[in-house]
């Protein structure tokens, strides 16, 4: 389980980074907390991070999952394309939001096998 | 545990849904990202997910928590209450908010007693 | 585990309160859902509960992957001064979003150390 927990620590390196993006956008770009709209650019950032936040809170679970009916090694590569996925998305959703799919795509996908995986591997448990 | 692991799978699937009828949304309504707002039927479906992020960053942790200290069996029939609850508050909600009470109570309910029953087991666990 | 499970269930228990207050002021500020802005005392009790949304996607796994890395014991007290650093952050935000620093950072580091510790920790596992 150890790669398991590093790929962990990393995609949650990760997401307090994009927050740490938001606090610099919110000076950069003038929007003073509580606002959450108001600049575009701003709003960009900000959807980075509340996409990231949607996608780790089935990533995790579905990772410890996966991995305890499965291959925690097979579950630590699906987590690294997770993880490579979301920096292209971060990058190419600041550019244009309309470009995100590729990077949306790189990370539903590992996470969605995650996630089917874990089920039928608990599924088949049962019997 | 493997009751409680295809609860988690269950609910983090059904987020996942709810996740998608908001891109869906987005498009039906008229709703560009980064933007949240603007037209009422998108910020309802927008709301189901978001209120169901904050529902499952507890439930999840409370789950394994209350199978921990008591059984992972309860635990799983609450989980499944749960899960019952969180449609009927999709359901309401994105036709009318104000009607979204009884989904709100039919999950909130069982991830009380999830998380004060887990507290009071590790309690009693530490005399 | 038994500190870290009841450190745990607090700070899911310290979010639902974050959580009532939301539907509380809703009422009080008049701001129906699925309506997230419009009154700025509203916008500081939400913004509360959502950044702490946001601290609790990382304090939960990054707590666990400390105390099986390290000491539960030291990871129970760095989770601690996380609770304290978030009813600050509440008192403070809701008077005045300005002053949010010191509990802002009173969550973020004891979340940081635990974070980086079990990274740390889980990586020299490897050798």
């Amino acid at each position: 389980m150890t790669y398991v927990d590093i790929v962990t620590a990393l995609a949650l390196l990760q997401f307090m980074v994009f927050g740490f993006r938001v606090g610099k956008a919110r000076g950069r770009y003038g929007v003073a907390a509580p606002a959450i709209a108001g600049n575009e650019i701003f709003e960009r950032y900000f959807r980075v991070q509340q996409n990231t936040l949607e996608q780790l809170i089935v990533f995790l679970p579905a990772l410890y999952v996966f991995s305890h009916y499965y291959s925690p090694l097979v579950a630590a590569a699906l987590g690294a394309v997770y993880l490579i996925g979301r920096e292209i998305y971060a990058a190419t959703y600041v550019k244009d939001p309309k470009k995100r799919e590729l990077g949306y795509v790189l990370t539903a996908l590992p996470v969605a096998i995650l996630l089917l995986g874990g089920l039928v591997g608990a599924i088949r448990q049962l019997k």
